[in-house]
Formats: C-alpha cells, sequence, structure tokens
C-alpha cells in the first residue's frame, strides 16, 4: 500500500485492528460456505496450536499469504459445510464436543480432518461408529 | 459532539439512545459468533443482575469497558454459540428454561457455565444427566 | 415534522405508508428478537382482536404510542423469542396452531402468554401436557 | 411511465428484465413472511398454472394488479409462512412432494390451500392422515 | 465492453476476478432458491467434470453463456431448492454423502438429477428406499 491510499474499508470490527497490528483479541469473521461466523483469533489459534485452522490465523507469514482471499465484507473465505463447522468452533470455544441429535457426525469429522483438529478426528471417528446401528454399517450416511 | 458533526449511523434502534443516556429500556443487540439477537438492556440485567452477562450490561464502568467491542453495525460482539445462547435468553425474557428436542442440553449448559446464569447452570446439569442414557454415560455428548 | 424535513428513510414496504395513513393491509415488518417477520397489520389485527398484539398494531393512540420502538430498517422491535412466535404468527394468519415435530410446545405457550391470544394459551396448555409422558411431569421442559 | 422517469431501482435479478418485458425466464424474488425464495416466473405458472399463485404472477392484468405490493429490495410481499411455503415451491420446480420428518404436513397443506396448488391440497390431507397416530385424532396438531 | 465502460460493481470475492481471468481458485457465490452458497470454481468443477452443474462453471462458452443470470449481487442465481443442495456441494467438496436424520434424501436425489450429479443419483435412490419403511413405499414421502 502506499501512503494515502485507502485500505481496505471492510474491516469488520473492533478497534484492535486499527493500528494494523494482530492481537489474540483481533474480531475476525469467517465467510464458510456462505455463513458468516464471528470470532477472535485467540479462539481460532489457541486450543490446538497446530492445526491447519489455526496456523491459517497465525500471525506469520503463512497466515498472512492465506489471508489474501476476503469477500467484499472483509471476512475471511472458507470453501467448506458451515453446518458441520459450527460444532468445530464451538469445540475451539470451550473444550466440548457438542452435537444435536439431528446432526450427522460423519459430516463434523470431515471438517475436523479438513481442518486438522486431531483431538477431534478420533473422537469423531468413534461417535460415528456408535451411531450407526449394527446391521447398517454400510459406507453411505 | 459538535454542532453539525455526523453521528455514528450505526445506531440499531430506538429514540432511548438519542440522549446517549442508557436506560432499562434501552434496545441492544448482540452479535453472537455472527448470528444477531435484539433484546432490551433490561432483560440482559434484571433476571439474574449478578451474573456476567448482566455485569456486562450493567451502566457501570465494568460494562462500558466491555463496550468497547462492537462490530460495524452497532452489534456487541460475543465469541460463543448462537444456537445455544438463545434458550438462555428466552430464559432471561420469561423465566422458562425451553429447550427444543433436537438440541443438545450440554450445549446451552456451556453457555449458561460462561455467562454466569448461576440459576440455570444447576437446571442444566440436571437435564444434561436425565437425557443420556444409562448405558451410554461416556464424556462425548 | 417541519415542511421540508426528511421522514425516516427506512419505511420498509408499500405504497399505503406513503400517505402516512394506516390500512388493514398495511404491510409490517416485525424484528422480533434479531429475526425479520414480514405480515400485514390485518393479520396482526383480525383474528383476536382484544390481543396485546393486537392493539399494538391497533389504529388507536395505544398503538401509535408503542410504535415508537424502531430498528433502522423500520422494523418494530419486540424483545421475545422468533423461534416460538413463528407458529403464533402462522395461526393469525390461518387459525390453526401448527408445530413440527422438533418444536417445544411450552415455548409457543409462553409467547401465547405474552400476547395474550388467549384461544391459543388454553390449546397449548393442552399440547404441552399431552407431550409431557407420564413420568416425566417435573417442572423443566 | 413518462420518459426520463427513474423505473424501481430495486429490480433484483438479470437482464431479462431491463426491456420491461416480462419472459418466462424472468427471476423473480418473493418475500415470504419475510424470508427470500429466488425463483423464476417459469416456476410459479407452468405446473399448475390455473393456481392462485400462477396467476398471481401471470403476464396479464390480474398479475399486474397483484404486483403493486413489493419490498424495499423489489422482492414480492406475500403474507404466508416461508417454512412451509418451501416444500410448495420445490414441488413447483420438480413435480416431487419432499417433506423432512421434522417438518408438519399440516403446515404445507395450509399453504397449498391458500396458494390455491389443487394437485397438491389431496396428497397433503393424506400424508397428514396417515402421520396422525390412531389414538390422537385430535384437532391440535 | 468499451472501455471506460463501467464493470458490474458486484464481485463478490477474490482477487483473481480482478483481471476479468477465471481460475480454479476462482471464489463463486451460488444464489440457490433465495440462499448463497460461496464456494470456489474447482468444487464445482473437479469432482464430477461432466455434470451438468460443472459445465455451468466451465471456462468455456457453454459456461460463459449461462452465467448471464446473476443477481444484483454478483451470485449466479439456481432456480433450486437451498435445503436439499447443501448436501450436494458437501460432496463436491470432499467426497462424501453426509445427510442429516432429519433430511429427506428423495429431496437431495432431485437436485442430484437436476446438477446430473451421476454418481449421487445411484447411491441416493438406495438411501430413499432404505429409508422407506416395507409398508410405506406410496409415492408420497
Amino acid at each position: 500500500l502506499q501512503r494515502g491510499q485507502k485500505r481496505l474499508s471492510f474491516v469488520t470490527c473492533g478497534s484492535s485492528t486499527d493500528t494494523g497490528q494482530k492481537s489474540d483479541t483481533d474480531w475476525i469473521t469467517l465467510n464458510v460456505g456462505g455463513h458468516f461466523f464471528t470470532t477472535t483469533r485467540s479462539t481460532l489459534t489457541t486450543k490446538e496450536p497446530s492445526s491447519m485452522l489455526a496456523r491459517m490465523f497465525a500471525d506469520d507469514d503463512a497466515g498472512l499469504a492465506w489471508h489474501s482471499s476476503v469477500d467484499s465484507s472483509g471476512a475471511f473465505l472458507i470453501d467448506r459445510s458451515p453446518r458441520y463447522f459450527e460444532p468445530i468452533l464451538n469445540y475451539l470455544r470451550h473444550g466440548e464436543l457438542v452435537l444435536d441429535k439431528d446432526t450427522n457426525p460423519q459430516g463434523v469429522l470431515e471438517e475436523a480432518r479438513f481442518f486438522g483438529i486431531v483431538s477431534l478426528v478420533e473422537r469423531l471417528e468413534d461417535v460415528v461408529k456408535e451411531r450407526q446401528p449394527p446391521d447398517d454399517r454400510a459406507p453411505i450416511t
């Protein structure tokens, strides 16, 4: 950016971004498959720092490189399922895996694998097995 | 504000904010994890005044300090699950805990704990236990 | 309003509001807890004219007094649950109480009570009793 | 419209409206009770041309008369339930009646009756009867 | 476009569109029946390149021809069900068919047929048969 040039005008949230510096309390909006999730950098990076998701938003070059894909509102674009990302984000917030009765754990498992949330993958694989009726272990869910 | 200076154009609601004064009938919009909830200061602070949520919106310094995190629409940012916050807010509105069949009470319990709604925590712990089948008391929900 | 002064630019719907006059076919948008419902004055006031909801939107002083709370889009603010208001509004539209399997009737009952839809309160109390298993009549729903 | 006068600026979609002419491939947005549905004139008018819904969007005077009620985004206002309209619209798209397990068919039946989709009314009446447990044929659903 | 003529100002996402060139990492927003899905050209075209959906967004004349129908936000208009398109898009993202308990597979099957996702059609036909109780194989779902 040249001096005087306008910065992205789509900063969604908060005063911490005003200085152009990142902090753990940065508010971040994710556009996951068309649905918006508002959270903090801290939530995305603290619980499982080595996950791909944490590295996407880490304050280093890898994070910065990925950051180029934002939508017109300034939200970071992620081409995944919002429905099944939601329990992942809740897990990062408070450390519990919580699934509603109707939610297919296989969907959440796919997201945990994609984002590299290792601690969830194994637990979700167990949940998937448990919920499958004994006489219906076909690959189609 | 100097005369002629533009006021924040993001005032979400109501005439009570025009004077810059807060009242119990202030309308407040919360951005909980990307989802918007509209309610009043009275609802957030009356039912359980000592809860963290009530103190966030109390008309004192603690409340004011926290208020700095608003999104571009003027909604107060909260990094929590909208799905499970909803029954909490309804409880603050009318005093009843109402859960749909599909809703995992464990999710609501996490929010009650976070917001410090003590009167709900114990009740939700009971609901969680009741809904768990006897042979499936594993930590994974 | 002084002559030449700009009127609220957020009138959401319809040409009938252009004259500043209300009619039964006025389109009205309600902001119920952050969720938007579009309906007509007729729907809100015809089915049960003595309900609080009908009186809120009646073409008299009581209605006008309450009307002061609109959000920035011109929608009337109501601090209640959108999820459980929905069946109430449908009932006012066609006269049938329709609940999905997952919906907790207790939630709809709370809204019927709040809005003073007397004809629904008794029916919903019956539904609540019917859906409660005989061995689980505890107050927690 | 006089020459030079501005046309409605809220045309939501498509180039086919640029000429002011309607065609079967016109894109149309409906605001059903506050929820937006995007579809085409063809979908609304082809499957059951004599239904009220088809006549609303037919390219004749009746259609034009009704068209006066649009919201500020140019969507056609309909004071009905979005939840139960959805299966109706899907039926008009592909000819199959598809209901999720949780959806109360009584709600869809009310919409089919309102919109005059005769071919669906009878089928839905059968579904309502089938889903009702034999010992619970009370009018409350 | 003539020089100086304004380009569509509604480009939803990303820098890759700035040059007017398409790449596999183009971000694309679909307006499916009024609901927005954000994804990439790669997701839509890679998994099943001969499907109608892939051909819609292929970088050739057929794709370009279809592209003329965009809404005012620049999203590509598709007159289909968003609810049942969602599992299709997830399948294109990670290769697994994941359905929630409440979701009627018949609805997803209709979308798979429409978009020509051949590999899904047969699997979904099996799921539809499996979920149908033996004594309820009537055409109404």
